[in-house]
């Protein structure tokens, strides 16, 4: 019994399961759990994606982005996103004025989700609504062409990752994006 | 040989080893995988904690929270932080121009970091510089007067962590604080 135990512990350890999961008729659900997976960082009223307008509101959205953790800890061993990658992108609206806070920005009501997968090639998905999954947006989508110019690591805006951006650097996978 | 394996695999992942490491004169240890940790929120400008200045600023500092695993799976379940609950606040410079932005603010380097660790009672630390490990700050430092006064749950800013504000309405713990 304690090996039964101890067996069911290592493989739900072992087993990272934090890789894509589709429905039948090959949409990609929305993770469960991404806000348990490791963030990369946020930003307020950034030109980054479709669903994020400019900043000229005077609450511009945050982005806030997640990323899969064993693809997390293998960005740190090589520098490189490995195959089944997920990316989660959270757009959330700002608020200036609330409890205490006076001035500044704190985040409230989701607007927006998408993810970016890496499935032998990047794909990009939008979750409408209170959708749980969700079809490849068109390789016409901004976000395509963008991620490829304009992502200082393999189709990924690492250059706004701060704690990634040195990893890349000392792994020689960094490359400055203008 | 297996065994041992399996023995060392779920001892690795069922320990949380998330709660709060001292040194030998009382210090705390800066956690060191703090940013594989549950992020809960970012604020931009946000009055919160005394090494953040005022928004006046162009570039207002970011106020990255992360909580110890542990601890948010429990705050999960019952809407309230267990004992050994540890709180990273991590600020960061914010820029505005860079690579393919123009606009809005993204994060940069570290400005401070600090953290809440309930122990018993809460207390809290400022790791200074590159320090790694920090005493207590003076139960007269304005965190600790501000938390107990104006924390929505358990001395802690949850009317700022947007997933968090309905567990802890569903669970009963959450006081709504001017």
């Amino acid at each position: 019994m304690r090996y039964l135990l101890l067996s069911l512990a290592a493989f739900t350890c072992l087993a990272a399961d934090d890789g894509p999961k589709f429905t039948d008729d090959g949409r990609l659900l929305k993770p469960e759990n991404y806000r348990e997976w490791v963030w990369l960082s946020s930003g307020l009223g950034m030109s980054y994606g479709p669903a994020t307008p400019s900043d000229a509101a005077s609450n511009p959205p945050f982005d806030n982005v997640f990323v899969s953790p064993s693809a997390y800890r293998e960005f740190l061993r090589t520098g490189t996103w490995p195959d089944q990658t997920i990316f989660v992108l959270e757009v959330r609206r700002s608020q200036s004025k609330g409890s205490i806070n006076q001035g500044g920005h704190f985040q409230g009501e989701m607007i927006a989700i998408e993810a970016e997968l890496k499935n032998k090639k990047w794909m990009f998905y939008g979750f409408e609504g209170s959708a749980t999954s969700a079809k490849p947006l068109p390789t016409t989508a901004a976000c395509y062409s963008c991620h490829a110019q304009h992502g200082a690591v393999d189709n990924t805006f690492v250059q706004f990752y701060p704690t990634l951006i040195e990893v890349a650097r000392q792994k020689g996978t960094f490359r400055e994006r203008s």
